[in-house]
């Protein structure tokens, strides 16, 4: 799959190809991130190539070269290297019984945790096949973005009546429920980290500036009075509806703007039916004799009463839940120290959040003041290659800026509410240089992409074993 | 003033207004930041009017009122009030014998420097009146907004001549030298605070939306091929330039973008050219017999790195400047503190800079997640309503989060350099409140609006009587 950039609409796109080139975009853009998590090799940022998705082709910049669909091009993830035509390939085996072995000892040794990000049963057992030992990271937006939820989401967010609203997500429930019942079933007793819905609003709905486009060119029309005039009209009056929409959802900076915790305070129903679909999904496995155990995740908190507010209210449905089906089930509610106040304030923050995972992407962000949708591929390249920064925070935790934010948040959280399980779940959580540093922080558990639980396992036993005293 | 909301290039017209009403954004929106600079009274996020700038009218909703240019309306900026036709008002005045008495025993007692914010001459001078001793911000880009000077700036963005560029520079060069000199001799030997180019580039272009309209409409209608085709093309020829340059410098978080002194690495002519603008004038006045004293400011440090790059290259242009000159001026190079990680990692910081300034709208940002300009008006609104936040942390300094940043600063910063000086120079500084926070924490001094002079001096001496010992 050859795209300028991917949006998380092309998701289904993405999961049906065998490896994803970019033109634009950096190690964490949406199709880096994506194509990481699906296990699919990925080359982005290739700007050499001028992709045309309306002509199905992309040309090599100041060259002859043309690459056409259905043209075999063979990509290496690693090096960033992409070949023209197919090149031999070998499929690496992660069953070999000398790499089993290895990680048998690793898995003696290390210390860490090593769970899996995943969003669907597929991966989740997968990441158990890895070796994973829970999941930390269950996105549910993915969730919505599946070809018959979109459009009941975006009524949802369109909506201003109360009725509609209550009906969408009645209908979202059984959906919901089914999700959360193949993760249970995928991990069959081990934990489950499920974070409640998280990105902006405007990310479910169509893109603004082509919609823009589309009024201005039907307007323009109908003013010069060419074509069908009344077919033009009412398609004007509907994009002009769903414009205005997308226009007063749109944000300045939306990165700090509507999402995670402040979006479940806002639309209350959407973050309540996610819970009742947890545990509804919960009962109906301890109902067929399946253990569960789900930890449910309230992102981007930035101050203690907003989680006062949103896990009181979601506790009760929670037991609400139970009590309809006279169940007990094992849970915890905790949250994502992503945001550099939850880090200065973990003490608070602790005690009402039963677990930590660290959201090291956002907190990244947040404590550099960086936009990695912008910065990696301007001021931020310019900058490592100058060596004005060492490495890209986003490859390699920073440890004195956000690392020292994380250990104020471990010494808190800990001091606050003894054993609080710390976890992290960014994109570090699979690179071994901040594994090790995790491991020296005594976090609980590292989480990554499932293909990356092996190098965790091994990442996890080289940290034990460098702190070990020497002979 | 009536406008749905304020852009850099309303300035002009706010400067020119009596009062300034908008129907959109909140306390820290454009408006209510420039009016307050201007002291100039303002009503922000009138959310029942609704503003018709085409018309020059305003419509208070589901009412029959209509606004039209020119009728009279008084407002009150302190209650938020806004009355039909003109009520009696009188001048308070600042120059009463009771009042100076008053002023003169609190200078006697307080610790913390007053300061102001001042980008103009005229501010400077009202500042010194009301009893400022000194300039902790001068904000150098309301200066390229003036109408002769934004198309150059312009041009300096948009070229990709290095030869344009430079012409450019040596235009903006002597205007600038013109603004530095009436700082300086306004403040007659006072530190004089100026703050290299901070904004994101987009603000001195075009807005985007609109021009995408401007540009589909004419495609649209060049298609229809009606109306003069030849005068059509070139117009959507040159509107299309100007488009794609505002693409290619659009970001999807400005505010975490390529601003401050990544900014000044990125186009290192620009801050170069200010600096030696900074040392020109400060030449022209030590020659004249005036006292100068600046302190260059560089923003939104993340990383000691950028300031051992910008620091040593800006310090090399004064230094020319004084040797060809053959003047020593005293100075400063120093740096905000408004981004978590700088704070964090303060005594690398202060290794090289000679002071610090809290930015703490940005520091506040960045802390909490949180994009004032979307907050205000959308999720941080519900949070105050609910009382999920007891306070707006963009009025009242947030001692938890933020002030225990501020305080790992200052406890880091003075560590590795005894004496430095700290200030604070965000919207806090003339917050009484905030102003008893920065007395406690050890700052130097606060800057803040001019017209808020004589009400940090009172707050700053309350701070000091409070922090002594009862008989």
């Amino acid at each position: 799959m050859i795209r300028a950039e991917t949006k998380p609409d092309d998701v289904h796109g993405m999961l049906a190809s065998k490896g994803i080139v970019t033109s634009r975009g950096g190690r964490t853009s949406h199709a880096a991130l994506v194509a990481r998590q699906f296990g699919k090799p990925a080359v982005v940022g290739v700007m050499a190539l001028d992709v045309d998705p309306e002509k199905r082709e992309a040309t090599i910049k100041r060259s002859s070269v043309v690459l056409r669909e259905g043209d075999w091009v063979s990509i290496d993830g690693t090096t960033g290297e992409v070949f023209l035509g197919q090149v031999e390939t070998m499929q690496p085996s992660l069953q070999e019984p000398a790499l089993i072995e290895l990680l048998g000892w690793a898995d003696r040794v290390r210390r860490l945790g090593v769970w899996a990000n995943a969003d669907y049963p597929r991966d989740a057992e997968r990441a158990r096949s890895l070796g994973a030992e829970g999941i930390g990271l269950c996105r549910t937006e993915h969730m919505f973005f599946e070809t018959e939820r979109l459009p009941l989401v975006q009524t949802l967010i369109l909506s201003r009546s109360e009725e509609e609203r209550t009906e969408v997500l009645r209908k979202l429930l059984p959906l919901q429920r089914g999700d959360f019942e193949g993760l249970f079933r995928a991990m069959e007793g081990l934990p489950v980290t499920i974070r409640l819905i998280d990105p902006p609003l405007h990310e479910f709905l169509p893109a603004h500036d082509p919609l823009l486009k589309e009024v201005t060119e039907l307007q323009t029309r109908l003013e010069l009075r060419t074509g069908d005039i009344p077919a033009e009209t009412r398609a004007l009056e509907s994009k002009r509806t769903m414009l205005d929409a997308v226009e007063r959802l749109r944000e300045m900076n939306p990165m700090l703007g509507l999402r995670g915790v402040r979006l479940g305070i806002h639309m209350p129903g959407l973050v309540r039916m996610q819970v009742r679909a947890i545990f509804e999904a919960a009962c109906n496995c301890a109902e067929a004799g399946i253990e569960v155990y789900p930890k449910i995740m309230i992102p981007l908190v930035t101050h203690v009463d907003e989680l006062r507010r949103e896990q009181k209210s979601l506790e009760e449905e929670a037991k609400k839940v139970m009590g309809e089906r006279n169940r007990k089930i094992r849970y915890k509610f905790g949250t994502m120290i992503e945001i550099p106040r939850a880090a200065i304030t973990a003490d608070e923050i602790a005690s009402l959040a039963q677990f930590f995972s660290f959201g090291t992407n956002d907190l990244t962000q947040t404590t550099f003041g960086i936009s990695r949708d912008d910065a990696e591929t301007s001021f931020l390249a310019e900058y490592l290659t100058q060596g004005i920064l060492p490495e890209n925070p986003f490859d390699h935790l920073d440890e004195p800026g956000v690392g020292k934010l994380m250990e104020i948040a471990v010494k808190l959280g800990r001091k606050a509410r003894p054993g609080l399980d710390i976890g992290i779940c960014g994109e570090h959580g699979g690179d071994p240089k901040s594994i090790a540093f995790c491991h020296r922080l005594g976090l609980d558990y590292v989480s990554c992409s499932p293909f990356r639980v092996p190098v965790a396992r091994l990442a996890a036993a080289h940290a034990a074993l460098r702190g070990r005293p020497t002979a």
